[in-house]
């Protein structure tokens, strides 16, 4: 298989994302290190730090960064139910750049507000996902904006990336980190991030192993990984919304089949657990996607024990109502 | 009366933290000013960033890099109950300073952890805080320990007084926050924010009115600078336990009485209300403390209508159960 970037589209991705965006912090909590056991030592990396709680402003960047100026004078448009467009709605109000964003009707509102709180024009329109990409795609044409792919763009796996490039940063030059990096667990909606983490650890220390998560409840890509050929299903309906959905793609697929060492899931209780987990011993607030990595060294950490295993802690969007399910154990 | 620290005290502090902090996020949330209503305009400083989600890590870094060499080797004792020992307990791991942090017993289990996974030496001891400062001033005479008390000492102030420097900084230089800024609201534990951003803003913007915030549950200092006389309170039992102060400072009270405009107080469930509103509009985790600068400009909204408000998001220390209890509405 060819992979779908080089190292050398990270170190361009994070180039244009250096003058916007610091890196955010990689900190060990000891009281987690104790929750987990097995002599595991986790670090996590905070991508909720980030100006909309979600890695995905570093793939809105990425993307907008890497338009032509005529493209970015028209505009990007895209169908996404929550972090996707919020990173893109603030890369575009960032850098001038008119964003609008598809949403199906009845999306969270919490996550609507935030969208247009970046400036992008939002367009509430039909009852599922689907209907929201009929919507964009009729703006592509009548309005020659640019479709934005939450996963399938070179550019945005590249922005992904550069988490994994900072992690690998910080671990060799932070002496109180310890220096060692042993594995990541790392959660996958649509692959983004862990191709992008792949993308680093293959040309930076081959070595470290990287391992996937999804929601048993929308394990699609994950199921497709282990049945070695895509599988399409019909419903997602995880409460980690990050992580709902349905298919695997084009671009990502072939290299989570060719670099994850394992692909687990986490049910909803596990994922809510990890959720509390991750307040209590880290006091950071995760949405279900964001505690997602955590839930899956949760299942491994017999098979991990005594390692050093990053996770990234990306997203904290999680709305008030599915916060109380989550603190009151009613998931 | 002469105020307790110097614009160049604050810029002293400043130089001695910046090789160890960045300055933290101020953020705008078009969806938290919707909520507050009245044409306010609220930015947030991100503290709950900081290494221990709590803007006492500057504080406990300014007390530590201020003291002379010896009295670093010999190290730092302090009774507390919370995010002032672990300040301490990060800044003395980052410098290899002993620090030795005395908690009464039955003291809140994450904040234990926390403080002993930055390695300190945690002392559990007697029955309340003050039982705790007992032990802190034996060790100062048996090991020769330098006593370091959360608010009356000049560069702890000093530290504080680094938020505030930050957030006129950037309201200055980031055109994306609009330029203005009329107000603060700031919450009052021992008053180290509070006159420190009064330090800041008469050296730099002495249009900004500052207002301070206390627990009704807590408001010994709101009801002596109402009083105009120092008053003690023999309890102090509200959920933000940062704010659970019972008297004045000696190095704040009187800049208090000078500088604030005003001095408002939040009841329990307007303070648990705050939290929620400040997760539900920014998705950053807040302990009481942290969003009761919040609690304190929806008391005030009609008087700061149409302003530009700054709050000081710090810190993000809640416990599960209270989170639990907050979240549910049950405080």
């Amino acid at each position: 298989m060819t992979w779908p970037i080089t190292w050398d589209d990270v170190l361009a991705a994070g180039a244009r994302l250096a003058p916007y965006l610091s890196p955010t912090p990689l900190r060990h909590y000891p009281a987690l290190d104790a929750e987990v056991g097995h002599g595991i030592r986790v670090l996590v990396k905070h991508d909720n730090h980030l100006p909309t709680n979600a890695f995905k402003a570093r793939n809105g960047l990425a993307l907008i960064t890497a338009l032509p100026e005529e493209a970015r004078r028209r505009g990007v448009v895209a169908a996404t139910r929550g972090n996707h467009g919020a990173g893109l709605a603030w890369a575009g109000q960032l850098l001038g750049v008119p964003v609008t964003i598809c949403v199906p009707l009845r999306n969270n509102r919490e996550k609507n507000a935030a969208i247009r709180g970046f400036g992008a024009e939002l367009i509430e329109a039909g009852n599922d996902y689907d209907s929201a990409v009929e919507v964009a795609k009729k703006l592509v044409e009548e309005r020659g904006l640019t479709m934005a792919h939450s996963t399938n763009d070179p550019a945005v796996i590249a922005g992904a990336a550069t988490i994994t490039a900072e992690i690998l940063d910080q671990v060799a030059n932070d002496p109180a980190l310890g220096g060692a990096l042993d594995a990541m667990v790392v959660a996958v909606g649509g692959g983004s991030q862990a191709v992008g983490a792949m993308t680093a650890t293959r040309a930076l220390r081959p070595e470290v192993e990287v391992y996937g998560v999804q929601a048993a409840d929308a394990a699609a890509i994950h199921d497709s990984w282990h049945a070695g050929t895509p599988l399409a299903r019909d419903r997602a309906p995880t409460f980690a919304d990050g992580l709902a959905t349905r298919q695997t793609y084009e671009l990502t697929f072939d290299a989570l089949r060719a670099g994850l060492r394992d692909f687990v899931v986490a049910t909803e209780a596990q994922l809510a657990a990890a959720v509390r987990m991750m307040i209590r011993t880290t006091h950071n607030l995760a949405e279900g996607a964001g505690a997602a990595g955590l839930a899956g060294l949760l299942e491994l950490r017999e098979r991990l024990a005594g390692k050093t295993v990053a996770l990234i802690l990306s997203g904290s969007n999680i709305d008030e109502s599915t916060l109380r399910r989550v603190m009151t154990d009613t998931i």
